[in-house]
């Protein structure tokens, strides 16, 4: 069911960007070069907003020393965008396709771009055009369905982890109550990824908290008290998902902030105001005089120069997958699976839009310990080789005494 | 003028740590076993706070292997004080230094700590003790007088220019206003670091506001509303110690947080307020839909894996350095001076303690643009070189289209 005539190809960013969605669009760029019913690739400036406006870029005209770099480079190249299209947006985006002899769809986004793909597949088929939509799985949050983990978690990991490590270490340096606000809105995932900082038995995160386990100030602030109680200083990482016993986003609760996105989100990102929030109960409830709080924020998805090898790796082979599907069946999307054995492996495989899109995906309870307060070994064990390792730390400060 | 008896050494790490205090701590170690007139080498534990309690710990004991990691590793691998010691904290010191048999104090810190080595310096002399006390330049703020820059701000300013060439990629994919708030509380070096990031002509930061320059509201949001009109979005770096034209520093005026530290600083790390304090005005005054801040936080003088080449070698140095003249001469502070020429180069070189002690320094004029909103080339011909270079990045979105 190969396709016979020669047609052009549309390459779309969408969402959040991170640090390896650029190399999927290479991969996508450089696989589609070898396939010669592939004519031309565009890449959709800003994703399907470009689309409907018409906007692209021709991908094949990119030199291979500008695709290097691009590869290497956080955020999305071509740029992104937020709407979710529905049926009506789809029709304009299925005009446009029929206009460029568009034949090919590649799409690299979360759960909302398979179901973009999913939406787009469907209206083709109906309408009866030849049209193979595919979707390129990229998330920090990795919280989508069906694939082992998400191209763009193990960079973001790596760079929680390698903030958290530091952080520990300027903790013991100067005691005291660090908060530590991390990325996830209802996956936690990225902030169980500070956990992989934990090189020692008492080194932090001390207590890592999931949106997955709703807590109360109380048993907060009784966890809290404990750790530093034996300590003399804690290290906490916080989801910025984390919601109370009844439910309710904490965030919700202490911000007036009701913007939201095209998806109904509230705004959890680009606002210290929770970091600030816990910081205060701690200092109020527990009368310790030091405590601090940083919200990681927008570093953790797009700071340059801190790919996982392991994660840049993967993104670019899911991109070069994906044309390797296309031009052989009909729309999907890739998917990782990690191969049973010692040393980590993985391979890549093909599954409908439909498992994929609209959904997410939660930490299973074997990642979480049975206070809800951190991790287990299995989640390190899932993890660490996403972010391709981490650096080596030591300090002095425990030594014998003379 | 050669010591003649054997006698012991401490070693100390003081204030704020820095991602390279260990590299010159291990430069004091590494050195001072070459020197056989230094007996022991005692650790202070905790800085000052640690060597009137008595707790040291025998560095001379600590492998080699142990003592590279330790070098890599951000903060302060003997844990630190932000004590400021009067004459009586110093007296007791010194009790300590006599009992301990201590010729040598070798002082790991910023202003504060050469200050501390001249009081115990100045108090020995009148004592008739024999200590050499000397100071090893620290800090992130690279705020010291008399050194062309500090161990600690490379590192520093690599992370900042990172974050903002990842955050200026991030900007361009989902365009809006960006706000990020960087350390600096009296000098503005480290907030104009984030301009190295500025590798194209629009590229981000658009805007960067320092200590050295107060700025109203009102000018704030007319800088941002023109970059904004002009290129659909704006990425800003702003001090955290950026005041208003009435010289009062905007975190004061919006935050009732009035803890501060042994030295009577606000504090203004870690915590958010001053971040989205500038959002909410951007939003309501410019009516601009997205808005996002960050505050760097303690991920700027912590993060792990992240040294610059070049700073962990001049800390090195530093501390080698320090013991070198300790052995020959009385007490001093170990300072760079930039060597003439095209390619970058220093030496190092004694200067008083009391031309250290208690003063800082801030941007000159020339590193800041006439507009008081952004750098000049000098600033990035000083600063860039001590970065160790920084990652090349690509995008996509402006290329011609088809």
């Amino acid at each position: 069911m190969a396709k016979a005539a020669k047609v052009n190809a549309v390459v779309g960013q969408s969402g959040g960007p991170t640090s390896v969605i650029n190399a999927s669009l290479v991969g996508v760029i450089e696989e589609a070069q070898k396939h010669p019913q592939i004519a031309n690739l565009y890449g959709a400036v800003h994703a399907v907003s470009g689309i409907v406006k018409d906007r692209f870029i021709n991908l094949k005209k990119v030199s291979a020393k500008t695709l290097e770099l691009v590869a290497a480079s956080p955020s999305s190249a071509l740029g992104s965008s937020r709407d979710k299209p529905d049926e009506e947006y789809c029709a304009k985006i299925l005009d446009i396709f029929k206009k460029r002899n568009v034949g090919y769809f590649f799409y690299i986004g979360g759960n909302d771009s398979a179901n973009t793909c999913f939406i787009i597949n469907n209206m083709a088929q109906k309408a009866g055009l030849e049209l193979r939509a595919w979707h390129i799985p990229k998330t920090v949050d990795n919280d989508l369905l069906v694939t082992d983990h998400c191209p763009g978690f193990g960079t973001a990991a790596k760079f929680v982890a390698c903030a958290v490590l530091g952080d520990d270490l300027d903790n013991r340096a100067l005691p005291g109550v660090k908060i530590d606000v991390i990325m996830g809105r209802n996956a936690g995932f990225l902030t169980a990824a500070s956990a992989l900082a934990k090189n020692k038995e008492d080194a932090g995160p001390h207590l890592v908290y999931f949106p997955e386990r709703p807590i109360s100030m109380d048993k907060f602030l009784a966890d809290v008290n404990a750790v530093y109680t034996k300590l003399g200083r804690c290290v906490i990482a916080v989801s910025e998902g984390i919601c109370d016993t009844d439910g309710v986003v904490w965030t919700k609760k202490i911000t007036e902030t009701t913007e939201k996105d095209q998806h109904n989100n509230i705004q959890l990102s680009g606002t210290g105001a929770l970091a600030d929030f816990l910081a205060g109960q701690v200092k109020g409830a527990l009368k310790i005089k030091r405590v601090r709080a940083d919200t990681f924020g927008y570093l953790q998805r797009s700071f340059a120069g801190l790919q996982s090898p392991v994660d840049a790796k993967e993104a670019r082979m899911c991109g070069r997958q994906a044309v390797k599907y296309a031009v052989k069946q009909p729309s999907g999307s890739v998917a990782i699976r990690r191969l049973k054995g010692a040393k980590y492996a993985i391979e890549l495989f093909a599954t409908e839009l439909s498992s994929v899109a609209e959904k997410t995906k939660s930490m299973p309870d074997e990642f979480i310990n049975s206070e809800g307060n951190s991790v287990t070994d299995a989640f390190v064990k899932y993890a660490l080789p996403l972010t391709g390792g981490l650096p080596k730390t030591e300090y002095l400060g425990n030594y014998p005494r003379v």
